[in-house]
């Protein structure tokens, strides 16, 4: 970099630091050195010996929390294009005559790239540094990721239509690899992997061919599982199972496995989760808003299951801020299972960061503020009339900030906000682009329901 | 004024203004006239004939939605000096152990004065214009609402010791008799009222007593109606009755009955509040971070009570942002009764609005954006990441958006926030004032509890 051996990148001074290491640890004036993307040292009030206070970019944190940048698991940021296009509609109505005919007419490499620019510039607006997102042309979010700074989870999807006898397996299999080799270690912020919508709109088949070639590069493999009960029923009727005993019986069920949702499970399909040790993540405004259900949150995370958070696509939610799904969740819960107790600020905090950097299988780089770890890092504004007074920063977190209270983002070393100001995306380019999508769909869309 | 007679005080053209004087009234580029503090005229486009565009102020809607200013029916603005001080315990350990201990210690008229202050700092910058609170000291929440020029309904609250053999019934006459005369007409903004805090905690002799008092200044009479299955069980061990049966008996139910909560109610019950025309404020997040319950609200709007929003006290939300409450109300119910085409954007909406107003008695002076009516409206922006692209207002607004979109606030005609700087409130002088006594309350809970 052109810097003598001892310079920093970033110094960031003040504040208080939930560092996410440990439970509920909390450094009141860290001093936190940055190079070369990684997290140097992490101390209380001073310097280590034989470092300088001279840094590239000094941070001062005064009146901020400082934190792991938010991990959403479960995006699909294209959708952001049909944010609010058809709400309040019964689950199949809203797919088959709204999202999946504009899908079709719209969703296309272009507006896909400009989607997830938005899309980006949204999250990390609100505080998430790590995205895992699934959804087609997923190549064109990979390149707004790039674009952009963010780190990201990329999953080309797959589907099956329903009419098709025989899926188009060696297509399906072919697709799956290019993807994974054309992206694989293109930027250290970008891991490829692959989704298959479910097992209701994928053949077994289907299911079985990605998920081998997930395997093959050691990749995450995403699935949505027990969304509504319409799907439950569907699958018994056709195979004559659970959800879950339908995946295991395909060899779909390990470690790198993410399957969002998992409302509508028994027991006995819990147990089978924990002991594959498939990953969750949990979307609680999107099932609320569709309607479809409380999964059991609390009793996965006692079974040893890692949940993570997630917001959904847009056009379930409608936005993609994790601050949201923290308050959510924490309170969802409580009021589901009467109690109180359930669901603690420190827990869903934890969920939104360390916990969902497990779910991805990359809380050896992301997920706490640990000297060695990616320089994943957040700080929230704490000097705001919503959040006075200030008595346990967790409280604060999960039950009155807002996306709104993030005031500098640090992804990888790289300072992507400061001050609420964007320093990657061009914003107002990114807005005009999306309306002008907008436009068109809004004028296809009142022809086509006139 | 000295301003001649055609001059406006205010004038807002551009934007899109959401009337709610009829469902889903959307009016493009309105041009909106204020003078005295009332709504002059309401037009599309251009200025009625013989007016003139001269105004004290114009204010650009462009980019922003155009709404009335949101009604929040239940709060106990001094409890923000808790906000955050114990989460996550059950509801007895909460109360008991935290709030009423540091409310004996903590409440008294200085401090409800400045708490109060950042609640309706809070409240105005999340584009609240009208509450309704009850607590004690409310007469200090009647200065800090005259000092702000903030709409409200301030309640003298009342309880029992529940020690006490025989209740004060003359000292609560009297201190509630001279509360209404203190605050009658003393400002157009100001509403006094009244509230006992529960059948639970107050005997039958102080409810009767206090509705008196309310009935003789045709005032509101307020109280917390089944909030937990715990008080059903009490009332029905003390009385043996139903809660709703409780207060008919000790002629409690009327139109100007305020109910909040109303969780553990059943068929019959709800029947009586229909027929005696009680209102319902209806507190979801609170609702839920207590794991209070959930309260029937479809079935309620179904039998044509009146149903408004609260966000209730910041000891148990933990903001006063009714945006949020929106967003939840929309989304609990949906997935309570698993039908995503409940409490439509629409609807919420109106709940925040013209809802409230009727839930307070003031829907023929707010509520809408309508001549003769004052005028209470409030600006958000639209033209944010977040936001875009924009179908439909109502989505936007509960599933989107967030109180601090909010842009603009005029409340009787004042601009009390002009492009999110408030103009009443001396913001920092309030939000340390506040952290001195959260400084105080936090050094007594952590040796009180060592």
């Amino acid at each position: 970099m052109g810097w003598p051996d001892q310079k920093l990148d970033i110094l960031i001074t003040g504040g208080t630091l939930l560092t996410m290491a440990a439970p509920a640890d909390i450094i009141e004036e860290p001093v936190i050195g940055i190079r070369d993307g990684k997290i140097l040292f992490v101390e209380s009030n001073d310097l280590p010996s034989g470092y300088s206070p001279e840094a590239h970019e000094v941070i001062d944190a005064s009146g901020c929390l400082v934190l792991p940048g938010l991990v959403n698991t479960h995006t699909h940021l294209p959708m952001i294009l049909f944010r609010g296009l058809a709400d309040d509609l019964p689950l199949m109505i809203w797919l088959n005559d709204h999202i999946f005919p504009a899908e079709e007419r719209f969703i296309n490499r272009d507006t896909v790239y400009t989607a997830s620019l938005l899309a980006i510039a949204e999250m990390i607006l609100s505080g998430t540094t790590t995205f895992c997102d699934g959804y087609f042309f997923e190549s064109s979010v990979a390149r707004a990721a790039i674009a952009s700074g963010i780190r990201g989870v990329v999953s080309q999807g797959f589907i099956d239509f329903p009419s098709a006898n025989k899926p188009d397996l060696s297509g399906h299999t072919a697709a799956a690899e290019n993807f994974m080799q054309k992206w694989h270690k293109r930027s250290p912020l970008l891991t490829p992997a692959l989704i298959c919508h479910s097992s209701y709109i994928c053949s077994p088949d289907t299911l079985r061919a990605i998920k081998a070639v997930a395997r093959g590069h050691e990749s995450l493999f995403l699935i949505h599982l027990a969304e509504t009960r319409e799907e439950v029923a569907l699958l018994r009727e056709r195979y004559g199972k659970k959800p879950v005993h339908h995946l295991l019986d395909l060899d779909l069920l390990d470690k790198a496995t993410v399957a969002a949702h998992c409302i509508w499970l028994e027991e006995d399909e819990l147990d089978l989760l924990a002991q594959s040790g498939v990953k969750v993540a949990h979307n609680p405004e999107s099932n609320m808003k569709l309607g479809a259900g409380v999964a059991r949150v609390p009793e996965m995370l006692r079974l040893g299951i890692e949940v993570g958070l997630g917001t959904d696509g847009c056009a379930s939610n409608n936005n993609l801020d994790l601050f949201g799904e923290m308050g959510m969740c924490a309170k969802l819960h409580k009021v589901f299972s009467s109690d109180p107790t359930v669901m603690k600020a420190e827990k869903v905090v934890e969920m939104a960061t360390l916990g969902g950097a497990r779910v991805l299988g990359m809380a050896d780089r992301i997920g706490s503020i640990s000297p060695g770890k990616c320089a994943d890092i957040i700080l929230v504004n704490m000097n705001k009339p919503h959040l006075t007074p200030l008595y346990h920063p967790f409280s604060h977190l999960v039950y009155a900030a807002s996306g709104a209270d993030v005031l500098t983002s640090i992804i990888g070393g790289q300072v992507v906000m400061r001050n609420r100001r964007l320093l990657t995306i061009d914003l107002n380019e990114v807005m005009d682009g999306v309306r002008k999508i907008g436009a068109a769909i809004s004028s296809w869309n009142r022809s086509s329901t006139a």
